[in-house]
């Protein structure tokens, strides 16, 4: 039945769900004698109805709604099928004035079967099931929030009233899925992100555009010179690109051609010149190597930058920093012979590895994707450098001694990748790293490298994620660590509290020496109470809180609590030299 | 004589360019005969005279030219001034055949007046003159080089040859001038830039668009994370903001209506959505600023940001890395109450003379523009408000000591600034540090902050740059050092070199140990002469080059060679300390 409409299955989690969507209905209908019911499908974790109702119901209205619900389970109401002709059931539902039911029952053509409704105490629904046998099945649900839907999802049409809800075989299915739905609620990156003062996103910029508040700008430097000095230190040489080019540079990359949908509108000049911001960074990274002639001694060149792309994605796609239309990647593409493929693929997925592991980044699995043997016209580059590419990318794969699974089939058109999938908070699954071969661009923009033996010849090119866009992996690791970010990367890293205002000179000791080893240190010199003080430096999530007093100040020493709600007094050397220690370590 | 006319001056300098002029017409009418002349001024440094000849005429040609100037020198051919009718000189020149001359004799209106014209030797040309009495008085003179240029300076006219010189008095005043000449072009920016591989310029990225190439990304990425850390340091608050915003933005703040030209297309999408990129980081400082309500606590606030801007700079106007269309701005903007203004512009001056100071810029003078007191009327904010912040900047000055020159009415509508202006390497003078008050924006965006008393009150808003452009900066810095950069800011800072392979493995030690210190170090290990590849580090200004042999890894030492040749034999810990301790001090 159009949007209510949904596979029929024989699930039994389905088929609660689809009972617990009648029990709501039933319970409604019981509440508000003229209700109107459109139709409600079980959904992912929970179920929905959509209701025209006689009265404004909120969300104040869901206990009264769930009372009665739980009545109907007590009683013990039986689902019974009930098949009539199709002239039967348009007579018992215009006897029930139910408008939305005959319209659906109007969608169904056939006047020689039997039409399908089903029973529930006095609620009578046009359905084709299967149900639960009674409602006393039903024992683990919860109604979850009130929203609004337009009729046929037409904005056109009537406004109705959905209910949400969700319902489990166990009340301790129910209380688990509760918790983690709260859990991630409190790690939600868009409500931290706001309360911790991170980013902030302000329709004046465009939608999409994340503003990097100094909380988040912090992370993010910290961030990014690691990701650098380590890639440099692994022999990648960093540049700096511009971010906007002409747009001939889209067409000879095929980006305007194939993925144009994604683009910002170019600018164009009085003069007819037609700029663009990139999508990608892999044109103005063939710019780079085409700036010199290339010998095979320059192989494998591996040319790195951290650089803004910017994305038309739809307007109702964006979501925090998670989907956005301009993010900071941390891109790479790497320009080698064939045979240096292997050991080029084997040190990216050792570096991403390094990135996840010093990070905690514990939930991820490898992707490998492959030709499909069955298409095998519809590859740009020859079969040769393919079996080598492949072969390149699984023996990578098993050198390192990783798992993977493999996507026979979902390669792209120029050449096989793998993908290295994160799992976040909410069970959404992202790639935040990648490598990728490209047997295309090199002959789009006809790359050449000079040979031992003088010949000239083309490099294979391999683009390649590591850590992945700034603002999606940021918003991911505000989930994982609820906010409080390790010591290295804590916006605020040690609040010092003075007792009293005569321990203040102390205070400021204390605050001077981390400060001359570039702690990222505050002194709380407010006039406020210490507990308060306290409780506000936790609720930042700031790693350490040094109270100081008289006794701390006479022996040198500063009483320090960590968010784990840990409390020592230690020397401030001691304190220092641990701080300093965790903090190099960036675990 | 439209664009061959100057002011008549009697600068005995202009005289003589203005004489070697004709010189340079005399030798040339001399030596190709049929030769029309167009004209030809003195200009700054030297003169030109543009020529339609009857054979082309380049700069393989100059020495035969300056052969026979020098011989009518000798010659010491007089110049003669002749004054006639109208009409006369009409007919001598259409007798010369000169029809360029009778174009500008036509644009003399008057026929009672004289016509003043000048021979020297066989040449005769209309001209107001002076001049010098001979031309042996000509002594020191040089042709430079060969353009190009349409009559009346018109494309759709004939292009004319023209030939650019340059005079002096005396021969080591020429000299003197020549030298200074080829210091400046060897150490020109786009030269060098492309010769040390730091930038380059790609027309498909657009024009004015610079690509950074892994040693200029180095020299930059050095200076950003020392400008960042300081700025920390001094209590700045670094943020990072998306480099487009809706137009609206910007039609808001004021930019689109009076800044519209320097800014680029806007994109308009189909929803009828317009953005732009940037060309100023000011409005986007200010959304910084209002993503919470500010207490007089939170005064001065300073928010910085190393922020792209993009400027549509006319095609004509744009030069390697100092005219540029997109650059990255070392910004910040200061909020804070009048009283605080005072302390916040001391606070800017110290930190430009510190950024200043360390990179050895010594060539640069402070410039104070206020109002006019004569036009009053024409500036935004009270007087009260004017007053104050006139008195901030010139007590900051005063309180620096520092001299500085008084713009009286060169201050902006919006409020006055203080320009650091820096002089570079050919004598050219640019603004990179601006201290700069603003009443006029926080009226705009109705900025607020909450005062001790619980009022609302409007910040006072400081525009500030202490570093300037990255791209100008560098560019300047380029030219100052001549490409040898001082060793912290050098891509490469040593390169070892092992006299032969049997040395390699000490050669690696040597690199190791350089490199666990973060020390940017290369192994040269190719098959080359060991001078060759010495000669190689310096034509790059690496700033040391290590040396090891037999002699060197038995008694673990470095045989070092600097960039001014000095050569020592140091212990391997010695120089690396020297090394580490010179890269920290920063000059």
């Amino acid at each position: 039945m159009a949007e209510y409409d949904t596979e029929v299955s024989d699930d039994p989690l389905f088929i609660l769900r689809h009972s617990a969507a009648h029990l709501l209905a039933a319970a409604v209908t019981e509440l508000y004698p003229g209700t109107r019911y459109a139709g409600g499908p079980p959904v992912e974790n929970g179920f929905y109805y959509d209701f025209d109702l006689p009265r404004p119901v909120g969300e104040d209205d869901l206990p009264a709604i769930e009372a009665r619900m739980a009545e109907i389970v007590r009683r013990g109401d039986p689902f019974e099928q009930v098949l009539l002709p199709h002239a039967e059931a348009r007579r018992r539902f215009q006897e029930l004035d139910q408008p939305y039911k005959l319209y659906w029952l109007e969608q169904k053509a056939s006047d020689d079967e039997l039409v399908s409704c089903y029973r529930t105490g006095s609620f009578f629904d046009l359905c084709r099931g299967p149900h639960v046998a009674s409602a006393a099945e039903i024992r683990a649900f919860k109604l979850m929030r009130v929203a609004g839907a337009y009729w046929l999802g037409d904005e056109r049409n009537r406004q109705l009233t959905r209910i949400y809800g969700t319902a489990w075989f166990t009340r301790e299915e129910l209380d688990d899925y509760l918790h983690a739905l709260a859990e991630a609620e409190k790690r939600d990156h868009k409500r931290l992100g706001r309360e911790l003062k991170i980013f902030a996103l302000d329709e004046r910029t465009g939608l999409g555009n994340v503003i990097w508040l100094p909380n988040g700008a912090t992370i993010r430097r910290e961030l990014e010179r690691w990701i650098v000095d380590e890639e440099l230190a692994r022999g990648y040489q960093h540049v700096v690109t511009p971010a906007v080019a002409r747009l001939d540079l889209y067409r000879q990359s095929g980006h305007w051609e194939r993925y144009r949908e994604s683009m910002y509108p170019p600018m164009r000049t009085e003069r007819g010149e037609e700029l663009e911001l990139r999508p990608m960074n892999c044109p103005h990274h063939i710019l780079v190597y085409q700036q010199e002639i290339r010998s095979y001694r320059d192989l494998p060149l591996r040319i790195a930058e951290i650089g803004t792309n910017y994305r038309w994605e739809k307007s109702g796609e964006l979501m925090g920093m998670i989907r956005v239309r301009s993010f900071a990647l941390n891109d790479a593409h790497i320009f080698c012979t064939p045979e240096q493929l292997h050991e080029e693929i084997v040190g990216v997925i050792e570096l991403a590895r390094y990135f996840m592991e010093t990070l905690g980044v514990t939930e991820y699995r490898y992707r490998l994707s492959v030709r499909d043997p069955e298409r095998m016209g519809k590859y740009v580059g020859s079969d040769e450098e393919w079996a080598n590419a492949e072969a390149a990318l699984v023996g990578a794969l098993e050198a390192l001694g990783v798992e993977y699974e493999l996507g026979r089939g979902e390669a792209a058109f120029y050449g096989p990748k793998i993908d290295f999938q994160v799992r976040d908070a909410q069970r959404r699954e992202f790639t935040n790293s990648t490598v990728q071969v490209d047997f295309q661009m090199p002959e789009r923009f006809g790359l050449e490298y000079v040979a031992g033996d003088g010949s000239r010849r083309r490099p294979v090119m391999v683009h390649r994620g590591a850590f992945g866009a700034m603002e999606r992996m940021i918003a991911y690791l505000i989930e994982l660590y609820a906010g409080a970010f390790p010591t290295w990367l804590s916006p605020v890293q040690v609040v010092v509290v003075p007792i009293t205002d005569a321990n203040l000179p102390y205070a400021h000791t204390v605050t001077e020496r981390l400060r001359g080893h570039r702690v990222r240190v505050e002194l709380d010199d407010r006039p406020e109470r210490m507990g308060r003080k306290v409780a506000e430096a936790r609720d930042r999530r700031v790693p350490y809180v040094l109270v100081v007093g008289a006794r701390e100040a006479e022996a040198g020493t500063v009483s320090v609590r960590d968010r784990a709600g840990e409390q020592t007094t230690e020397r401030l050397e001691d304190f220092c030299a641990r701080l300093l220690a965790e903090i190099a370590r960036r675990r």
